[in-house]
């Protein structure tokens, strides 16, 4: 990825934060069916390692091998930016268009489980993270679902580990901007609703 | 990708409109580097080409040969769907979560082009576009900026083609789910301002 200086996300924070609020990664494959790409929810389990799981029909694990190098991306919400949004373009009008992102490209190797402890053990984690998030203390749980039913779906499913090489963070937010540019896009954003991106802007803010 | 039948796209409309409606792509390549991916903007240009520019700083154009395969991953919005939102749950306790979204990935072997017409042609198709979502009339031009600026800016991108050879569309909007439990979905997304989704959704409505 092209990483100028000016956007290299130095905050390890900012992407694990990116990572939590999107956790659905576009994991990245070039395996023997060459380049592919499939879209799964993802943790972070440790420091080092992301989780999740695919269908066992999905062939990802047979085209993939165990110890294959895979290129996971998340992003956030982005947005065009208009050159007419930087107030000092009636002084200057040396500006173009852009566009602003942020993203996290998570490179590892993937290792493949296809054991039941492995596999309810990741659908455990995944199910009480999210379901905590969308239904709190009313959470669904594995055990609301009939043990011999959870047994199928669990042979239907194969789970998987990367383990971390490689972590770029790319924040592409107008940071680069004079003062009164920079604010003026962030009200431009919230103006038609992109929140998320402006709120992801905010920490750039100068008086 | 993985695709069962039943999230197969095969409205070539629905993929126009994910591409036209989330134009910044993921544009994925094998190159030199091994797995990268950069994220561009890119219009359709004509039925069987997209076209976007980068800079000139960016390896993209170095990595990847002309002629090298890419895949270009657009999306859309996405959410968790919890079990508790079927209302089938009560009386068939056989759920499990799974992850609504839309995708489409692009296959097409990519060229690079480095005279001015070419670029100046990509920037004015771009600007065109996205000045007209964004600001209507009073858009943004290329010829609000000074002639010898936006020679330089020109000097400093590459623009580039990618001929498509391969589409695929999934759309996993839980039309394979009973009618109560379908409309139940799309109003919990609505609930929680997760309205895009809940959109694309609309068409696999039952009455």
């Amino acid at each position: 990825m092209y990483m100028p200086d000016m956007f290299v996300e130095v905050e390890p924070s900012e992407i694990s934060g990116l990572i939590e609020a999107h956790p659905l990664a576009a994991i990245v494959t070039n395996g023997t069916d060459g380049l592919a790409a499939n879209h799964i929810p993802v943790l972070r389990h440790g420091e080092d390692r992301l989780v999740g799981h695919i269908a066992l029909a999905n062939d990802m694990h047979r085209t993939a091998a165990d110890g294959a190098e895979v290129l996971l991306i998340f992003r956030g919400e982005d947005a065009y930016i208009s050159p007419n949004w930087y107030l000092s373009k009636k002084t200057n009008p040396n500006h173009v268009p852009t566009w602003n992102y942020q993203v996290a490209h998570v490179y590892g190797r993937i290792s493949f489980q296809h054991d039941e402890k492995s596999k309810r053990a990741v659908v455990g984690r995944l199910t009480k993270r999210f379901e905590a998030e969308t239904n709190g203390d009313a959470g669904w749980k594995m055990s609301d679902a009939p043990r011999d039913y959870m047994e199928t779906m669990l042979s239907n499913i194969v789970a998987f580990e990367v383990e971390i090489t490689k972590v770029l963070g790319k924040s592409k937010l107008s940071q680069n901007r004079l003062a009164e540019d920079f604010a003026n896009v962030t009200g431009e954003l919230e103006a038609r609703g992109i929140n998320e991106l402006a709120g992801r802007m905010k920490r750039f803010e100068r008086d």
